[in-house]
């Protein structure tokens, strides 16, 4: 094998292969405007890709959309202690409504009674508005859900997984009982699994936030950690269940069926565009992004090789039959998206163009082809990116099994280096440390994992995992039962946590 | 005929009607935060079919989605003097970026350098952006689009009217020419016109902006205008040729196929909420909402009556096996959405609830109906909502015409209506004066309506039509091509402009 299309590779320099994979799939850039993002139309499709199929659960489970204001007063913020205590420091803060100029320059003019933050997420918004809409218990439950753009203020800033925009989805719901708004937020937990695991391939770790880890406000806090190539966790995507901290907090109260007041239960959960980057980082290889087939924008596309002009139409009219012919296809239950490039370039710069933007199957059709009623094409998956002849019928016959082999292909491959890298036998904090050190003092983001261990869940002793800078990822919903020694104290202990470095 | 479910009527109070339609359809309610609104589930149902129909059409022209940050440097803002003068009052200004407690308040912290303007439009960002990925006329047309909020300070509010911050779509491409980015401003005109009169079957005169009304900077604004049932005006949406302006201020530069460098031309254009805004008050009757049903987010609503707890499951899976009959049936390309209603209240509670919510059909069906194998429904475009008898079978065999002449009634009503209000001959100032005063002292809102008439074209004579409160609309693309006198001047003009109040 030749040169690979990213440099940096992977194993040169982790962190800098992940920014040219962005580059050379054209998914984002960063905007000169601070810590902001533009997502480009190939990162956007596939976010639309998450929307849509996320917007469909969303809405079999009985969930409506709306859409609530994108400033929160300040005093909206306060209601909650541990809430605003949490996001006070990257508030985007809106003070004036207007331009003047002054001495040749425009100034901030009309300062607001009261300053307004552009929300960092919306509970205080919606506490405020559902305090108003809840009255009865049936008005329960009250399930709903908004696409929005998020700003917290970010210090250091990494396209995709922290910037000061974002977009995401943010689920919010009422119930009369803590039992009801707990399974939902464990149902909204599972909508998302499936997401990431069934239509993203990434192998999820599902389990609850320790408390330093939980939302603000909080009662609990269920996550997903996913395993990067790096071997450090991102959190995919979270779901609380609120308890009555915020319908105390913003008085959202009902009357039951007895004719009794009582605060509601609430959730909220959300899934953002960083999901993006953690798809980037899970199945990129050295020449770029690969998409497993449910989220890419095309299944298939199409490179035609024109060699000479007087060939040009044959070439177009068999390449339309192809992709007619596939798209009666179906994978998953949906189309299969076919992209013809008739982009004036050349063929192999297109062809590498498709590899580095990650999609499953790229076909060339030439004048021989037609000619042969055949086609070459090759899978993503093969990191050769051997060239394979076929009889188009052949291919046609057979697109939806290869994209369904892809895709199981994607998942184990992430599987087996996520079972490769968690150690369960670690028992001690020396031992931990030394797995968490540097392998190598040049590449000192290399270490060793992820770690299940015990832990005594005393929260004070939590912050012994600040000098490793690691941090219990999440108490999994799988424990192995068993009886053995907390990591940090050595004493006895039931519960497994995971422990990982963590983006 | 009773009273009406709406109250006052359109005829007593129409702007009080239209909050009432609102509130009764519950498609969105005023926010405490200043001038913003929360769109509800309703509102926000159709403005997802809105925005499902659009971001086809607009896939289907060519373009793809992306996002742009929201926040625009006011630097930025500065570099085109008219775009800047255009919205510098009424920008919302981001000037900080943390919140710290003092004397037991949060007050706003940590100032920006350079203070942050939240999106009023996004040229100035998205110029930015092209500046920097245009630089061969290989690169062109680009053609993008976005869904995003905006937020323009407004003093004085409506829902979906005025708001502080709506949701909208806004396109920006770059051509090589000016007659491409001409052509491109006007296909987009078109696509809009489809959504406009075929959809929401709103008839709608297109036109161009005279230069006082042309968003700032650009070299050409097209529009479309719609009456209300107030005889005003409501601007639909526009699309905007921008010429160079925006190119030359932003440095959007391509090398053409002589290898010259050249400025590009672009356009934007864009829609909004308001949109739903122009559905009430176009189609809205005294008993509230009503819905064409291409834009309606379920045509058939079917409303089950449950006199006694042991029939309820012969009703419900007769329901069922109506609700599978109805969807297999389609309508205008896609299938018929149908609700069936099972909360908890009287249904005749139910009933008028989807009156007022403007669903097209609402059917009933009880304990009889399964027995007789029929049902009970009403036409949403029959003000008396005469309920009518009819077998499964006939019904759902009917379903897609009765809907497709609902569309069309709409649509001939709506019609109907503009040219009974719309005059050709008012030819003097005088005349225009007369027509456009109140015809009753209590009612000063009731006017004549539009007005086609002569214009000499000249911006300086403009002035005189705001002391009627009065605008151009548009020049319509629709000219009669005749000689005649200036409305303003008495001066031989040949051009027919659209004037009217408006909203």
């Amino acid at each position: 094998m030749g040169k690979n299309a990213i440099e940096p590779t992977r194993e040169e320099d982790y962190s800098e292969w992940y920014q040219q994979v962005i580059k050379a799939a054209d998914l984002a850039e960063n905007s000169p405007v601070r810590g902001c993002m533009v997502i480009k139309p190939w990162g956007y499709a596939i976010w639309e890709k998450i929307r849509n199929y996320l917007d469909k659960r969303i809405k079999e489970t009985g969930h409506q959309n709306l859409y609530f204001p994108l400033f929160v007063p300040v005093s909206y913020l306060e209601k909650e202690a541990k809430h605003v205590e949490g996001f006070a420091k990257e508030c985007a803060v809106v003070t004036h409504h207007r331009l003047e100029e002054k001495d040749g320059k425009l100034l901030p003019a009309s300062p607001l009674e009261e300053p307004l933050v552009i929300r960092p997420t919306s509970e205080a918004i919606i506490g405020e508005a559902f305090s108003r809409s809840v009255s009865s218990f049936r008005d329960l439950p009250l399930l709903t859900n908004q696409w929005a753009n998020i700003v917290r203020w970010e210090m250091r800033t990494r396209l995709f997984l922290r910037t000061t925009e974002f977009l995401w989805q943010e689920g919010h719901t009422v119930h009369a009982t803590a039992e009801e708004a707990s399974e939902e937020s464990l149902r909204m937990l599972e909508v998302y699994r499936e997401l990431v695991e069934d239509v993203m391939m990434m192998p999820a770790i599902l389990g609850e936030k320790s408390e330093s880890e939980r939302f603000p406000g909080a009662k609990h806090t269920y996550c997903f950690e996913v395993m990067m190539q790096d071997r450090k966790a991102l959190q995919g995507g979270t779901s609380h269940d609120l308890g009555q901290n915020f319908s105390k907090a913003f008085n959202i109260r009902f009357n039951n069926q007895d004719g009794e007041l009582e605060y509601a239960h609430t959730t909220s959960w959300g899934v953002t565009t960083r999901l993006i980057g953690s798809l980037i980082m899970v199945h990129g290889d050295d020449d770029g992004l690969r998409l497993p087939p449910r989220i890419a924008p095309h299944q298939v596309v199409i490179v035609p090789v024109v060699p000479r002009e007087d060939k040009k139409e044959e070439v177009y009219a068999y390449i339309d039959l192809l992709k007619k012919e596939l798209e009666q296809q179906s994978f998953c239950g949906e189309k299969i998206e076919v992209h013809v490039d008739s982009r004036d370039m050349r063929g192999g710069e297109k062809w590498w163009d498709w590899i580095k933007k990650g999609v499953p199957l790229t076909v060339e059709v030439g004048p021989r082809d037609v000619e042969n009623g055949a086609l070459v094409f090759a899978r993503r998956d093969d990191s050769t990116h051997k060239k394979e002849k076929m009889k188009r019928n052949e291919f046609v016959q057979k697109v939806s099994e290869t994209l369904l082999e892809m895709q199981r292909n994607y998942f184990e491959e992430a599987k087996r280096y996520k079972e490769e890298h968690t150690r369960d036998d670690i028992d001690t904090f020396e031992e931990l440390k030394a797995f968490f050190a540097p392998k190598n003092e040049k590449k000192p983001e290399i270490h060793g994992g992820f770690v299940r261990a015990k832990w005594c869940e005393d929260p004070k002793t939590e912050a012994m995992f600040d000098d490793l800078k690691v941090a219990i990822r999440c108490i999994p919903f799988e424990q192995r039962g068993n009886v053995g020694r907390c990591i940090l104290t050595g004493k006895e202990a039931t519960k497994d946590v995971v422990i990982a470095k963590s983006y």
